[in-house]
């Protein structure tokens, strides 16, 4: 089959949709969503759906001691470095229909294709679904590649336990998914993952397809004020050592760091606990939950220093004691150059429009980005909504990402 | 006995540290507080004491409907309003061993330094022990004093449920304290309640005495601020709408209004509540629970004033929805003149420094306010703790607010 008939292949949109509103189905919540937790049995009736959809389209599957599966369709050359596609089957508790599904069904869809044109590439390709992106049931999140990429032992993914007690191991065991093909690292060529965009950026920009410089890096801090509580009725206001003197100008703070790094520098306060929290005591602690991001590495630790210091001087203007923990930082990552120009490229030939754009959450391609030369095609989610059960996204762009992911992974499979 | 020797008249200190001592070992706990909670076994016991001791003291004692117990010297005019004497013996959960207590016990001292000397008075002299001021096992707060008041009515006060369901009738009647006299006002001369300050101003001005004035009206609001929730990583700052924006402003615009009607103005943020408080996701809700305080009610009504305007404005602002829910209000509290004036006058006689002061937090006085004369003596608490088992007061200043209050008693109780 020669290039110009491969560039003619094309994703069928209808059978996509199908395969994700199917997969939809297992697990479906009350409010359209999906709730498919990793390794309980949705997760296990999910992967089970997908084996038999990858092994109809031809495909060999094996899957690995942390339950990764692999959906292979081989190549003419042996020795050539594969060429992989992956993305999670596994949901949050109130989650979506698009979130990680996409990614494994749009590579599925590209080996249909492959399948009805018979088309025999230089390069194996392969459909990954990785284990435990989501996390919600098992910390951390992104658990699969993480063991794959080395980030994680294989002991420390088994010993992981959910709410229960329950472990990683012994539900991995209990679904039949723990696998005996080692969960190491392999070398490939091209590690390509499609998934909504989970913001609002190309909805804004009425673009179709982003194409994914990189993963923005995050720092988790919880930053705890301490004062004296007293009563809120008898204490005069000058005698009061109140956390809260420091913590408004802290959060504010936070928020003008981000600001000064625009426009992808970002901070959030998701959750902030008054102790004792009672309504007529002056809180002795209040401790802060503090998210800080940036695409770039060296930003990202400015914005970090600037923050250190505003606490710092803030707190001791206010007569407070300050601590800052860091809870879990997730180093920024850039995506392979080479991979991004072809997306870039594969959109712009389909007559896309595009914009570059860096994911603002962690995904599979994190790890994978470790081992192999990787890059992320986005598709617009509507109002940005993600990790809710209000998840939506077209049919229409949701075929235009997976026919980006097509001509991506035919540029490379055959070089 | 001539007015000379009636001014002669001195509290036994030791004796009244030492009554102060065996009710905290009722319910004492480790840390060295007390939990004495209302309609309790431990309350029971130290109900049993109290009124084993005043009868010692020679004194009748009543309980009413509600619990209230009252314990009464006869005076020789049994048309003259009576004088009263009175604060509560329950605690907090993790209370101290004066908050309350204290009052009745000085109140059983005046009776024991009566009997001692053979004083008849012309108005007979009564010391209450109020059921359920706190109000942490059974809301609301300063009940038993209420009901008398007919701000709540005897209905009410039976049918509250502590949290495992059990109501304050059932307790009442199971610790023997439902009584036959109708909990309902009486006329009284005076009523005098002696209270350690649970705040640090006596101790910060060095005055062994406070008179006090009147107690503080209070406003409690939470101020809910909706936004929308999003992703903590992929929604850009310019497109976030997060509460967080209206809500900095308006805690600091909290803290301006008590500091512009200061000294007495206060303002407190006791808890904040998130939702869904998820430390990656912008929350959708804060919950803000503000209490505003001012012992004149025109400036507490001011204060309310501009803090919903502050709230409506830096809410729109910020482009955040915001709404204002009243949920509780207690009217500032004049004292009567005349009994101030004799507290005063009483506490310079037995050269007591001293100042006049307003309460921050409610007492029974506010209730008994509405139906009597009332007066507040307030002595020194170590750092101005209280709700606290760390509470803490000495000897010497418990002693001379007890003097206090035995000069001012003596002082109306044959006029």
């Amino acid at each position: 089959m020669d290039h110009h008939l491969i560039s003619k292949l094309r994703i069928d949109g209808a059978r996509l949709w199908s395969s994700l509103m199917a997969m939809a189905q297992i697990g479906a919540t009350a409010h359209g969503g999906c709730n498919r937790q990793a390794l309980t049995d949705e997760d296990k009736i999910g992967r089970d759906l997908f084996v038999q959809w990858a092994q109809a389209a031809g495909c060999t599957v094996t899957v690995d001691a942390v339950g990764n599966i692999f959906a292979a369709r081989k190549g003419t050359d042996p020795d050539a470095d594969p060429v992989l596609i992956g993305s999670h089957l596994d949901t949050q508790a109130t989650g979506g229909r698009f979130d990680g599904v996409y990614g494994v069904m749009a590579g599925l869809e590209v080996m249909r294709v492959l399948q009805t044109h018979g088309v025999d590439l230089k390069r194996t390709v392969e459909v990954a679904s990785w284990t435990n992106e989501e996390g919600c049931r098992f910390a951390p999140a992104m658990l699969g590649s993480g063991v794959v990429a080395g980030t994680y032992t294989l002991d420390f993914a088994y010993e992981r336990r959910d709410r229960s007690g329950i472990t990683f191991r012994q539900e991995l065991e209990r679904i039949g998914y723990r696998g005996t093909a080692p969960a190491r690292a392999r070398r490939f060529r091209a590690m390509f993952e499609a998934h909504i965009e989970q913001g609002p950026i190309l909805e804004n920009l009425d673009a179709t397809v982003g194409v994914v410089t990189g993963i923005q890096g995050a720092y988790w801090f919880d930053v705890t004020l301490r004062g004296v509580a007293c009563h809120a009725g008898p204490t005069p206001m000058e005698l009061r050592r109140d956390p809260w003197r420091a913590a408004t100008p802290i959060i504010d703070a936070a928020f003008a760091i981000a600001k000064a790094n625009g426009p992808w520098g970002r901070a959030t306060i998701g959750d902030l606990k008054a102790f004792p929290g009672a309504r007529n005591t002056v809180p002795e602690q209040l401790v802060i939950a503090v998210d800080l991001r940036h695409p770039e590495s060296a930003v990202l630790e400015s914005m970090v220093a600037s923050f250190r210091e505003e606490v710092a001087q803030l707190a001791a203007f206010a007569g407070i004691d300050a601590r800052i923990e860091q809870i879990w930082h997730m180093p920024a990552t850039r995506f392979d150059a080479e991979l991004g120009g072809i997306v870039d490229r594969t959109a712009q030939d389909l007559g896309f429009s595009r914009v570059s754009i860096v994911s603002g959450a962690g995904h599979d391609s994190l790890h994978t980005a470790q081992f192999a030369p990787t890059a992320m095609i986005f598709v617009p989610c509507a109002g940005g909504l993600s990790h809710n059960e209000a998840e939506s996204a077209t049919p229409a762009d949701l075929e235009a990402g997976a026919n980006v992911l097509l001509q991506s992974v035919l540029c490379v499979a055959n070089d």
